[in-house]
Parts: C-alpha cells; sequence; structure tokens
C-alpha cells in the first residue's frame, strides 16, 4: 500500500533480512526529485548509554572487541533496551550488569542517532551519580575491561580519538559542558 | 576458511544483502565464550563531517528530512567518501556542494563509529574557516535547507538534543572544546 514519508513516497516494504540484533528492509520509493528507486535502511534495538561520575571526578569506561569495526573499543556502558523496559530502568540494569553498581542520582541528556540516513536506533544518553559498587553480572560472551579516570582525560581521549564510539564521545562531551559550561 | 578476529573464530561468511549504500554480512562464528553462533555487521562507505565556521563564530548547519528516522534531521554537511577520495578531498567536495563554500584553512578533528558492535563506517570529522561562498551543486534529490546560527547556539541545539545526528553532535562539541578549553 503506497504510503508517503515526508518528501519520499514508498510503494511497497520487503524484509530483506533479520536477526536477533537487526532487520534489514528493502523500501521501493520515488524518491523527492521524482524517480523511483529502492531505499535500504537498518533498524537495531534503541540503547542506552550511562557515564558512571564518582565523587572525586573519576569515570568508568570499558574495553571490549567491538566485531564490527575489528578492535578493541573504550566505550561508556552501554546496551539495547529491551521491550518491556524504559530507557532509564535499561540504563540502570546495564550499568548493575556491566560495573556492578547503583547510582542514586540519575540526569538525563537527551538522544544521539548513529547514522540519520539509514540506520534507526536511537541511544537515550545518561549521567549517573552517587554511587554504590557491589558485584557485576556480566554475560559470559562479554569479555570487559573496566577503566577508571578523570573526567578531564575521558574528554581528552575524546579529543584525540582514542574514544570513537559515537554515543560515548558526544554523553562524555555532553557531560563535560553540563558540569563545566559557564 | 576459519579466521580469527580478536577473541572471536569465523568459521564462513555470506554476504545477505548489498546495494549502492550498504552491505550487510552474515559470520558463522565461535563466540568468546566457545558457543557456535552468527554475527551479522552492516557496513557503509566511511564518510566526512565538515562544520564550516565563519568570522564571527556563525556555524552552517542543514536541515534535511532523514528517511531512516523518519523526519526532519539538523546536521553538519556530511556525505560519503568516494573511492578515489581521500577525507579531506570528500569534505572539500562536500562543503562545496552542500553550502556551494570553499575554506581556506582545515583542522582535522578524528574519527567517530556510530555503532561499533554491528556498523562498520567511521566518520571523519573537520573544522572549516576562511570561508568563500560561491554558488550550490546539490544532487537533485535532496532538499535541504540551510540555518545559520552561532556556534554557541548550535552547541545548545545538541545539548537539547534538537540536534541528534550521532557524528554532528561530536563535531560540534569538539569544536567548542577545541576553541575554548582552558
Amino acid at each position: 500500500m503506497t504510503r508517503t514519508l515526508g518528501p519520499w513516497v514508498i510503494k511497497g516494504t520487503a524484509r530483506v533480512y533479520q536477526s536477533p540484533w537487526i532487520e534489514v528492509r528493502e523500501d521501493q520509493v520515488i524518491r523527492p526529485d521524482g524517480k523511483a528507486g529502492t531505499f535500504a535502511t537498518v533498524r537495531m534495538k534503541p540503547g542506552v548509554s550511562v557515564l558512571a561520575l564518582d565523587a572525586d571526578e573519576s569515570v568508568y569506561l570499558t574495553s571490549e572487541f567491538r566485531y564490527a569495526i575489528e578492535r578493541e573499543s573504550i566505550e561508556v556502558v552501554s546496551g539495547a533496551i529491551e521491550e518491556d523496559e524504559n530507557p532509564l530502568d535499561a540504563a540502570k540494569r546495564e550499568l548493575r550488569e556491566e560495573l556492578g553498581c547503583e547510582a542514586e542520582e540519575w540526569v538525563e541528556l537527551g538522544v544521539v542517532d548513529p547514522f540519520t540516513s539509514i540506520v534507526n536506533s536511537p541511544a537515550n544518553l545518561f549521567l549517573a551519580r552517587r554511587l554504590n559498587f557491589t558485584a557485576t553480572e556480566r554475560e559470559s560472551t562479554e569479555i570487559i575491561e573496566t577503566i577508571k579516570v578523570k573526567l578531564l582525560e575521558a574528554v581528552q581521549m575524546v579529543m584525540d580519538s582514542r574514544i570513537t564510539h559515537g554515543p560515548s564521545c558526544v554523553l562524555i562531551l555532553k557531560i563535560n559542558h553540563y558540569l563545566n559550561a559557564p
């Protein structure tokens, strides 16, 4: 059934690939310039990214081998939102699972979209403060190292691309601005 | 042929979808915990994102309907790197095509990865200064509005999620830090 999507017309759609983590759809479209074509999009579960900040301005990062970029990546705590969860509950769960950490204070710092033309998978950003550490509950597939650095060192790691994961870069720079902007 | 990828073992790989813009591969893997499974990744052309900054601290953003997130998105000038290009040449071309602008001064501000576990498509970030405007050479599929705001207003737009495109958020906050950090 034909429908419009902004300046696009979608004549039909087909799911061309699906796994538990991603879905790829190919649409038959009329483009904004009136020409016919196809447009493929990738849908992944929405996610959360959390930066845990200690009273002494230390933050907790993780280093893990990331499959798609084929190397270790230093990132804030991140994960997918499950179907029965709201973003804050997912953030609390991921912080507990990855760092063994509960936080008494949560600040919502907006949303980031990884690739707006092709990928649908918004990441919700959170600052977690007033931390209490217990024990981690990591999944067995995950080999994760925890890295504790000062917030300003994390900012420097973003500036010189030691950290490149998009939501991690945005969250670290947003928190630095949130805490330190005049 | 079996190969290792960090803590993963890849037993085989199949291309399950391809278009001019994306390629989806499904690998047969042995996961870090020793269990067999499949892992799908999405490859897109590497890209560039450019923020043009005027002598009066104005920056030039674009607003365009973005297909995957199904709404208008305010972003810095962005596009894919073509096969015969290096990142800087792609950045110069995109700035010329989208804004009709040449810049005499270029600052490289690193790389951002949109989704490190599943997507391979790094974006190279640039600040462009000392601008000269000529005429735009936009592609016919693109309906783009240009928005000129002060850099600090662009930072505020990132902070309150009026801008959510990942590389745009990172580049705007990096430039603000680069220019204004003590």
